[in-house]
């Protein structure tokens, strides 16, 4: 957060959690810009902070957004609402700013109320820790996990600026967005409606295109904000890399630490006959519990592929089909191909392609396997 | 298979299947009537028994069915195709008639050729086992089992005729229609346009409401023959309730013997819009893995049931929508009702209701729970 200048940061821990974990983080832009651009989950049932920050950011302009985990204050009704409401006004109050430039990011249970008193106790705490050190931003990164086994953090450097960002989440993850939270910071002077086209670009090509359980979460919010701070115009088209550098090295880091998983599995589709074609067969393997089964045992199992892409809309011909597994063409013209005792599936990495014959557009779409521990993850506590 | 007048069945092994079980069955219809219907899979990528039984079935009669378990025959090419005609036209050989009267049906791992040697050589013993008794019948549906635990069989009997029907299917249950085969028989003397729409009625609301594991398979198959020989003409809307009844008992046993499973979960969606906004919704939350681990704990994690419903287009308002669990209205009108503690889900049967309040349609659909059973029994093998 804090690798970009112009921004302070910090995260504390204030009694949400009952773990005493760190729970609350901040991230204050000091200027001279204040521009502003989010992307927020494309579920129809938005938590109470994804329904405040897509107000506030309609007018494309930030001092601040506050995050804290331990609780989504999902599905809590009018009270949920004011809650949020309260938090950001708190917050405004304490920079001497108003409510309408804070947004706010939960993460956590759904349907549970947070519990505001320490929430609004802790949050004096939280903005006289702030500070322009990588520690901050550090901690910053840390409050926001909640089953993530590590904080992710991601920077680029390009000429004369800075693009940072951090992420928390480690299941339902899924396309429209993941289940996450994510802030980006830069230091370049972008005008809003750039900040807004590199943003969609870079997590339609990287978040949207991670997907780990084919869960999609009530919460999932992704904010860029400008300091302009280095004096520093970039060129649109290298700064919309930029962006998209720091969201897929971070969309990486998710898709490894996702629940449970043993796996991480790059679907790539070729040959389709357009980009949404592909994206559609992509999913539909993503999200094919069977084949996730067969590569946690580490199985080839290539006729649960052709099973999933039997599913789509998408352009094909059965017989044209053809299905690589880590370079093994085990599936050619929808019949076997060679032999599957040949894949090695032993690497945390697999690789899959998928041979549309089709057209010539490529998408890749990352997944994980679905695993015992995922399962026991998942059912063992609330979350 | 033989609990109607006027068939023969047989079920013998063969040796497709290495454990030496049985794995090849053949039901004979032997009139007078002829006549017959079926639904396939409506996955584009269909294993060669299915693609010569939508032919066979276009002439709308049947002499016999062939069903073999052990290999699916799906994703083998033209050479796979040439099995399923040769296994058919040995049958009509054996039968004196036209292999266009025979349908195959084949279940089993994907993408491996038949040992065609084994199956044909043992056509003879399975032709030369027909008999009509119920021990027969009852031989026939225990050799189309994969990784069923039991054979799966429902009788009904109406005034003066009787319909039966046994099915196979334990994974990639979803619909349109589940992993399954299906062989429905009938001693009613029931013209084929009235067969065909008696069956495309229950299925629809049977086999394609269980959705265990969201896969849907290649092979997919279930055929209705009508040997007529009760002499019934019955009356068409009690002998359409009639098959429905036999699908749906057959389907409650699909998805109570589902693999790995430890729960069945009955997903009622009540004031739907329409039929196809509550099919939505229902699969929407049959399909979220989530959810499912969540049930697996016995826990009643409602958010998950509402972040499933947000990602469908169906006619809702977040802020109407209730959910009750076993009994207990957990969420009321988008926010937090009943205490969850309350919800008691120890029991097998776990019973879960969204309250869409947007019209008047109610819709029901079976799905299993999400375990670490399903997992290995998934990725310790090939099937």
């Amino acid at each position: 957060m804090t690798a970009a200048a112009g921004f302070r940061a910090s995260g504390t821990a204030v009694g949400i959690k009952s773990s005493g974990a760190a729970d609350l983080a901040l991230v204050v832009n000091e200027g001279p810009s204040r521009a502003a651009a989010a992307v927020f989950t494309s579920n129809r049932v938005k938590a109470a902070p994804v329904l405040w920050s897509e107000q506030v950011l309609k007018a494309g302009e930030l001092d601040a957004v506050v995050l804290n985990s331990g609780g989504a204050n999902a599905c809590t009704g009018p009270e949920g609402f004011q809650d949020t409401h309260k938090t950001a006004e708190r917050v405004a109050e304490a920079l001497d700013t108003s409510a309408a430039r804070v947004a706010v990011c939960s993460t956590g249970l759904i349907g549970v109320r947070l519990p505001m008193d320490k929430l609004l106790g802790g949050l004096f705490a939280s903005v006289g820790s702030l500070a322009a050190t990588a520690e901050a931003g550090a901690d910053a990164a840390e409050a926001i996990r909640t089953t993530d086994t590590h904080a992710k953090t991601a920077v680029v450097e390009r000429s004369g600026y800075v693009v940072g960002g951090m992420a928390k989440g480690a299941g339902m993850l899924a396309p429209g967005l993941a289940t996450m939270l994510c802030v980006l910071t830069t230091d370049a002077e972008v005008p809003q409606p750039e900040l807004d086209a590199a943003l969609r670009g870079a997590t339609a090509r990287t978040f949207d295109r991670i997907d780990s359980d084919g869960c999609m979460s009530t919460n999932d919010t992704v904010i860029l904000m400008s300091s302009g701070s280095s004096g520093v115009v970039p060129d649109p088209c290298e700064f919309a890399q930029a962006v998209e550098a720091v969201c897929a090295d971070l969309a990486r880091q998710l898709i490894a630490d996702a629940e449970g998983a043993s796996k991480e599995i790059e679907i790539e589709i070729v040959n389709a006959a357009s980009e949404a074609d592909g994206l559609e067969v992509a999913r539909s393997i993503a999200r094919n519990n069977l084949l996730k089964c067969a590569f946690y045992g580490e199985d080839p199992n290539w006729g649960r592929v052709l099973s999933a892409v039997g599913t789509t809309r998408a352009k094909f011909q059965p017989d044209e089909l053809s299905v690589a597994i880590n370079g093994v063409w085990v599936c050619r013209r929808g019949g076997v191909g060679e032999d599957r005792e040949l894949c090695d599936l032993s690497d945390r990495h697999v690789h899959l392609v998928v041979d549309l014959a089709a057209g010539s557009e490529t998408v890749t779409v990352w997944t994980n396997d679905l695993t015992k521990e995922y399962v026991h993850e998942n059912s063992a506590y609330s979350s």
